[in-house]
């Protein structure tokens, strides 16, 4: 029997999925599909890949009837809020059609399988100062293209629940950090850069960047996935949770903490480049909800997901 | 100057559009495009046709790119709530995905034109018996792939208006009625039969139909057309109206309604293959801020609009 199935594993948070598994001492069978297998496979894991891209209907339906996983944990996705600008049309494919695609997979040759859908706190746009941080039952106010395709797939899932009993559990994730994240992303980039300029002995890195006035709810990679674990072993079908970790922090305070820690003074160039047509200021989530029914809670402080990061970025 | 640009104008709503141009004494251009050209383009509007799958956003963007016109009637959808439940995907990508290869295209193209972007009354989903009939404030609640699409379009021309500056106007667009609607729909089909047994000199039509309790805000195309109109002409970027007659009615009403405008007494048979997977009970629209902002009302009434539906089935 394969336990579970993790699309996109091949990813930054399938990585620490795996991982994760493997540190639970899981011997059931975890499959893994996506364009890209992981780097990092646990060797004694029951793992095995397969490579669809599941855009293809037809294969991903086929695996599934053979594959017919307890749990699918569905992470493949176009995750850059920055691509959507540049390719939206591919940001729609790569999030609600292929999430439309796996729903139809399961309701035909899986229907018992507990499916785990990501959404993203991009999904709630714009908060004032003013306003406290993100409830799930707030009001969606998508900003990006990237946005709106998570709001449809989430849109999507809960239509599937309700229409075909589907068993579908949901989060909006805020930002995640952690080792193996693609330099794409603000931080994993800014990280890279500062661990350079340390191996090289430079006492000063000029960073270019976008916005960093911008505040988020930066959550390490790993728990996400624990609260991931929560919500499948836990959540009731159409549930929706937040998965972050309450606190938010400007992108310019990231910086000079990682400037801190690796000893590496910074002189900021703003690139326009980097800019986007649009951008929610603060972006902070309460996981208040998910505390108080599933009982998860963050466990590594911000300073440790820097440094673990800096660690990564100096080994690679 | 191209005037209208008109897609989907081979369709229901666009055979009308194109009468009403006509109607007004229009001189300057119109343009239709899209996949199948209308039957009924009156002889003396300055009209061409251009085929084009709207899918296909490389063509697409080279034909704006010529055009450059002052508004853009997007008419262009797969509308069916019934066919969105087995071809969820093909719902999506002519609804959604088109929408974004339009805007692409206008974006980069002809940023001056203005767009009509056509939303659904399934875009709210369900309310209780209690409650008053929808406005544009509600929360939305989509049941179905067709009204989660139908959302994603508008939380996309959303995005447009306010990132990129586009020139969108937007509609929640009631169940229509009227002439050369396809059989397809539930009125429509209804009427056609009570046409046939009318011309067969039949007395008892025994009529398969789905769920008949469900109660529906009909306005006739005409109106639809002239709501277009005066949004089009009046409205502000991102402004989303309610298109509706603001009255509801059962389809068993309706029913009962052709029966004796025809002279045809009629049977009920259920059909299980009509039901759908979930349905709205009651759909009912408020028009206050269309008429109060924009002074427009409905003017033709459900039996006038049944009276000419008959007729045409009857000549057809």
């Amino acid at each position: 029997l394969v336990e579970y199935l993790i699309t996109g594993c091949g990813g930054f948070v399938g990585s620490h999925y795996l991982d994760y598994l493997h540190n639970t001492g899981l011997t059931e069978e975890v499959v893994g599909i996506g364009t890209t297998a992981p780097l990092n496979a646990p060797n004694d894991l029951r793992f095995s890949f397969i490579e669809i891209n599941l855009l293809d209907a037809k294969k991903l339906g086929e695996s599934i009837k053979k594959i017919r996983p307890r749990f699918c944990i569905h992470l493949a996705s176009m995750s850059s809020v920055a691509a959507s600008w540049v390719y939206p049309d591919k940001s729609f494919n790569n999030n609600t059609n292929i999430f439309l695609n796996l729903l139809e997979a399961v309701r035909h040759y899986s229907p018992e399988t507990r499916i785990l859908s990501v959404g993203s706190s991009e999904q709630y746009g714009e908060v004032s100062l003013q306003e406290e941080s993100f409830m799930e039952s707030d009001r969606l106010a998508p900003q990006s293209p990237y946005a709106v395709a998570k709001c449809s797939q989430e849109m999507i899932g809960q239509v599937y629940v309700e229409s075909y009993e589907l068993d579908i559990v949901m989060t909006r994730s805020f930002n995640h950090i952690g080792p193996r994240q693609s330099e794409h992303f603000a931080i994993a980039g800014f990280s890279r850069l500062f661990s350079q300029a340390n191996n090289n002995g430079d006492e000063l890195l000029v960073l270019p960047t976008g916005n960093i006035q911008v505040i988020r709810d930066f959550i390490d990679v790993r728990d996400v996935v624990s609260a991931y674990e929560a919500i499948l072993r836990s959540a009731h079908p159409g549930a929706i949770y937040n998965v972050c970790s309450g606190r938010g922090v400007a992108l310019a305070n990231v910086i000079t903490k990682l400037s801190e820690i690796s000893g590496v003074r910074v002189e900021i160039e703003t690139e326009p480049s980097r800019l986007r047509p649009s951008e929610n200021n603060i972006v902070v989530g309460s996981h208040a909800l998910l505390t108080n029914k599933l009982g998860w809670e963050p466990t590594i402080p911000l300073d440790q997901s820097l440094r673990d990061i800096l660690k990564y970025w100096q080994a690679n």
